[in-house]
This record gives C-alpha cells, sequence and structure tokens, in this order.
C-alpha cells in the first residue's frame, strides 16, 4: 500500500552504503543495545517526539530487534522468572494478535506457556500482551489484569496517526513498535522497543545476542533514512503538503475502509467492528479509526466465515487463531492496491 | 581485519537502494524459503561453485538466516523429533563453539538439551555439531558419532580458502555458511544453510518465519552484490592480480599467524596447535592452515588461562566454555590490525 508514496518521495530515502561500511558486529559499545546504531536510534526518538505517540526520552532504552516478532519473544524472555519451578503463564484478551500464542509455544519453553484469555484467567503473576490499536479488530485495548506481580508488553504496531487518533502520549514498561507498520517496510525486519528498566533492556538485548547476534545494519541505516524522510516531511516547510506519510495513509486507508463497508452492506452477511471517533493531538482533528485489518464477522448461524471467504478466493485467517469464534475472520487492509480491490469486489458478491 | 581489502575494492561491491524498493515481506514465493532474494541466492551457489568448498546444485535447498547464529536454532528445531517424550540430546566434540551449548540451552527448551561430549554420548539419537575447520582449534573434524538414527549439522563457517586448504567439496545434510567469515561483514547478520532434504529445509523455514519472519532484504541484496565482487575477482581476467579476496585474506592471515607463533616462543608459557599442510584444490597448491582464531594453551601447571591473559589485558574466551579445560583460551586472529598487534606485543612479554 505504502510504495506508491516512496516512489513520490524522490531520492530522500535512498539509501547507499559503500562495500568497506558497517562490517563490524558493533555499533556502540556505550549503549546497552550494542549493536544498535546511534542514527537509527536518533530518529525513532525524533518521530515520536513528532507524533506525541509515546516517551521517547533518553530515560528510555531502545532496543532494535529483526522486526517486532523477534522484540515480542526478547520481551517474553526478560519477563519471565529465570527460576520458578512453573513457566509463567501468557495471556491476551481476545481476539488477540494470533502471533502471541504461536510464537509463545513454538519451542515449549519452560520459562514461559500460553494460557489464553486475560479475562479469565486466575492467579497474580502474568504476562499480559495489551495491543492498540488491537490487532486484529482495530479497538484501543487496556490491560485487564492488575497486579504487582504481573507484566504487560504493549503492542503499539499501529499506534501511527494512518489507523487512528494519537489520543495520548504513551508511557508504557515496554512498548512494541516496527517499521513495518509505521512506513510500510516490511523487508526491512526492523522493529523497536522503549523500555523503562534498564534490567530488562539489558536482558533483551542478551536474548537478540543469543539469537541473532544482533540485527543487521545494512536495515537500520535504511530505515535511519526512511524514518528521517518521515519527519522532514512534517518539519521542513513544504508548501505543496506533499511527502507526508501519515497523511497519505490515512487518505488510502480512509477510501479503502469507504468501501470495505459499502461493500459489507451490499452482501449483507458480514459486519465489521463500528468505527470509533477521537480527538487527535498530532492532527489537531476529531479523527476516525482506519485499521490495518478488517475484523469480519458472518452473521449467518453456524457459519466458518474463513471457509466461506476462501471458497470465493478471498485469503483470510480464521478468527479461531484469534482466540475468538469461526464465524469471524481478518483480512488485511495494507495490500497492493489490486489486491485489495479485488478483495471488496469478492466480498461485495457473497450473501 | 577484511575493510581494507573492501576500501581498495572501489565502487564494484557499494550497494544503493531507493525508498520505494524492497518493501514487502515476500521475496519469492515460489522458493521454499520465500523470503529469500532470489539474486543473493544465485551469487551463494556461484561463489560455492568457484571455490568449490560445498556441493550447492540446485537439488540443494538455500535457506538464509539472520546469521549462522539463527540457523543453528532453525537447524535444531528442524531436526528434533515433535513428540519425542524426551529431549534429544545435542553434542559435539571437545573444544567445540561455545555458542553451541548456548544456543541449545538458554530457552530449555524440551525438544533439545546440550549433552556435551560426543565422544562420551551413550545412546543412536542424536544432533552432533561438527564444525571444519573447527573453532576454535581450526582442525578438520570429522563425525564422531554414526548411527542412522543420528544427525549431524556441519558448521563450515570457515571453510574458506583464506583460513584452510580446500580438500573436498563438501556434500553433508545441512551446511552452515555465513557472510561474516567468507567477506568480514558480519554487520549484514547474514548466513545460509545448504540443505539436502526438502522436509528439513521447511522447518527450518518455518523456524525463521516464527523466529523473525525472514531476513532483512537490505542485506540480502548488499550480500549479493558483495559475493558478486568476490567472484568477479576471480572470474573475470584481472592483469594486476587484484581484488582477489582469498588471497588477500590468506597473506593477512599468513603474517599474522607468522608473528603469533613467535611471540607463543619468546613467552615460552604457552602452545598452539600444529600447523596443517594439505593440497587446496582452490589454489592448487599445498596450503598450510590459517584458523580464524587462535587456541592458546598455557602449560604452567594448573595456570587459569583466560584470567592470565585478562590481567595482560588480552580479552579472550575460557576453554571452559569450549568444553575444555581452564588451560585452554581462544583469542580472535580477524581483528581490526592494531588490536591485532597489541595482542600479539602483550602476549610476548608474558612468562
Amino acid at each position: 500500500m505504502y510504495q506508491s508514496f516512496w516512489r513520490e518521495m524522490g531520492s530522500q530515502a535512498d539509501h547507499a552504503v559503500p562495500g568497506w561500511q558497517s562490517i563490524s558486529y558493533f555499533s556502540d559499545v556505550s549503549n546497552v543495545c550494542w549493536f544498535m546504531e546511534p542514527e537509527f536510534a536518533s530518529e525513532v526518538r525524533r518521530l515520536h517526539n513528532l507524533v506525541g505517540n509515546a516517551v521517547a526520552s533518553e530515560d528510555h532504552f531502545i532496543i532494535v530487534g529483526n522486526g517486532s516478532t523477534q522484540l515480542i519473544q526478547a520481551a517474553l524472555y526478560a519477563l519471565s522468572p529465570a527460576d520458578a519451578p512453573d513457566p509463567i503463564s501468557v495471556v491476551s484478551e481476545p481476539p488477540y494478535y494470533s502471533g502471541y500464542p504461536a510464537l509463545t509455544n513454538f519451542l515449549r519453553s519452560p520459562l514461559y506457556r500460553w494460557a489464553g484469555d486475560a479475562k479469565s484467567f486466575q492467579g497474580d503473576t502474568y504476562i499480559e500482551f495489551v495491543c492498540y490499536p488491537n490487532n486484529p479488530d482495530g479497538l484501543m485495548n487496556e490491560a485487564v489484569l492488575n497486579s504487582p506481580n504481573g507484566k504487560t508488553i504493549h503492542d503499539l504496531a499501529y499506534y501511527w496517526p494512518q489507523y487512528t487518533a494519537i489520543t495520548h502520549t504513551a508511557d508504557h514498561d515496554i512498548m512494541l513498535f516496527t517499521v513495518s507498520k509505521s512506513t510500510g517496510h516490511a523487508g526491512t525486519r526492523l522493529g523497536w522497543a522503549l523500555v523503562k528498566d534498564e534490567a530488562v533492556a539489558k536482558k533483551m538485548t542478551k536474548f537478540i545476542e543469543l539469537n541473532t547476534i544482533g540485527v543487521s545494519k545494512d536495515s537500520q541505516l535504511r530505515a535511519a533514512k526512511i524514518l528521517k524522510a518521515v519527519s522532514d516531511g512534517y518539519e521542513i516547510p513544504n508548501p505543496h503538503k506533499e511527502h507526508k506519510l501519515f497523511d497519505f495513509g490515512r487518505q488510502i486507508l480512509s477510501r479503502r475502509w469507504y468501501e470495505l463497508r459499502e461493500a459489507v452492506k451490499d452482501s449483507g452477511i458480514f459486519t465489521l467492528p463500528d468505527s470509533q471517533l477521537a480527538p487527535c493531538k498530532f492532527s489537531g482533528k476529531m479523527t476516525e479509526n482506519f485499521p490495518g485489518f478488517a475484523w469480519l464477522k458472518c452473521e449467518k448461524e453456524g457459519a466458518d466465515c474463513e471457509s466461506l471467504l476462501r471458497d470465493h478466493k478471498i485469503v483470510v485467517r480464521s478468527g479461531v487463531l484469534f482466540g475468538a469464534g469461526p464465524s469471524y475472520a481478518r483480512v488485511s487492509m495494507l495490500d497492493a492496491d489490486a489486491t485489495f480491490d479485488l478483495f471488496v469486489e469478492r466480498l461485495r458478491t457473497i450473501n
């Protein structure tokens, strides 16, 4: 979806690297996250300061990861007690991102174990994933549990102005972001965590050291250029209002959401979560939410939403994977234009 | 160590990428390893064909990883039975790379468990790491165990002509390589596996998908340029014999090994493994080995080699981590010139 924006950007976001540069494992040995390029870290802080979506002052540690996927695992590792007799329970309120159970359990580590629905969890020691705007349904979730022994990981991958109103400057213990969702560059495989506690930041760094001995410098330096171009688009006076990524994203998503809601009406058998309206601190306007995913519910009794959509050649992920029923399915709103148009066209005819 | 080579290369190994390129998660959906850039894969095959160090024909799958560190974990995951009541034992002949126990055990997965010395292992179900030239001692190790239920992972990170004679074209089930050791670009965090069995290749891909949803495209495309420059250096006629990476590496390492052996003699309390001589198929000459690490033994009775060297400001890793005694320590031979010179100078004075 974002490719045409970056095509129009011109050379500002281009990246070039001579063969002899960025050879070493190390980036900044004075930093807790010793494999993080200082340019990348400083553009991350600058962008958060511009958007106001998260506190990214110097007393928050930044940890760079191979996508927020790796950072999720690093955070689980960092928050799990090393000497507990039983795995710590990992929970989230459904519908939750299908990656949380998969990433928690795939190596069956006895350090942590997926325990499902946060609402029905009994006990006071846990790790809770809180995602807002929530993947898959776009809602502004809050933590369900509250115990002094509990820990939370806030997944804020979509907390950017193209998707939602920036209602507050987030200030949680661990906040995860990713280049993939902020600028569209999924192929860089780059995410970052903002972390309050130094011991947690060190343990997350240790995980990434053991898992991959750091993160591609090529991606970090390129991402620094890309984040810089986004900030420059807003901070450097620009009479034509060009090169404003969040405005571009909102414009496309607003049209897509309009088309999707029309198609859902035409079909008559699906519903979507209601849209939300809130004042956005970044734009200064009342702002509708445009989630990166459509969380479709098929209202036919006993329907399997995934099978039904697959029969109509629409690739989706079943609601079951998100802790919801088979009447739900998740569809990406961020695909290329042609793919999105085909999806809407096919959806309209299902009844 | 390699930086000056790449500085002299000129623009051939430079890499540039426009802001709009390589945005997607996907590289080649027709490939088992769907996140691998075809250019990278084809330069990997070309370089192996040139050097003759490993079979890399089209019937071997290539899996790209975030360094060979991630590929080691992917291979453990792929070779572990999913339904066994007990973890599979992971073994290696000492001295072995200290990463093997650390990577096997850090999440305490019940799928696999470090079981130490391959020579004393009892049983017929296991995963054996075989590394040649061996990290840390440079020897051409072979598998110690041999059972139809056993699996091997061949770590060939250093099986390149600057380090050792290329005595044969390796053709094992799983062979691991890394850009870090072949060209020096550790900061790209890029490795690759050559894998015979399709099911294993698929399961390794699945691990990388779960762990990091693929591998930086920026690094892959840059590494493709770098590997191409290495192959071009040998395949394109070049009267000045410039830009030959393996010759450059051998020249530096030969001088360093000479200096190190002299310093060890001067000191009088250390020993090193004997040098090996073998015919190299790549150069056509009898070739001495120049390992990427020095495996120092302190011959003083009861000596702790690591502490002794640290007291003289030489940073090493204790032999204990490699399954050997405290009289051993490992020192890198691939550091920057100034660091290496300082190491040799300090070593000479210890007695």
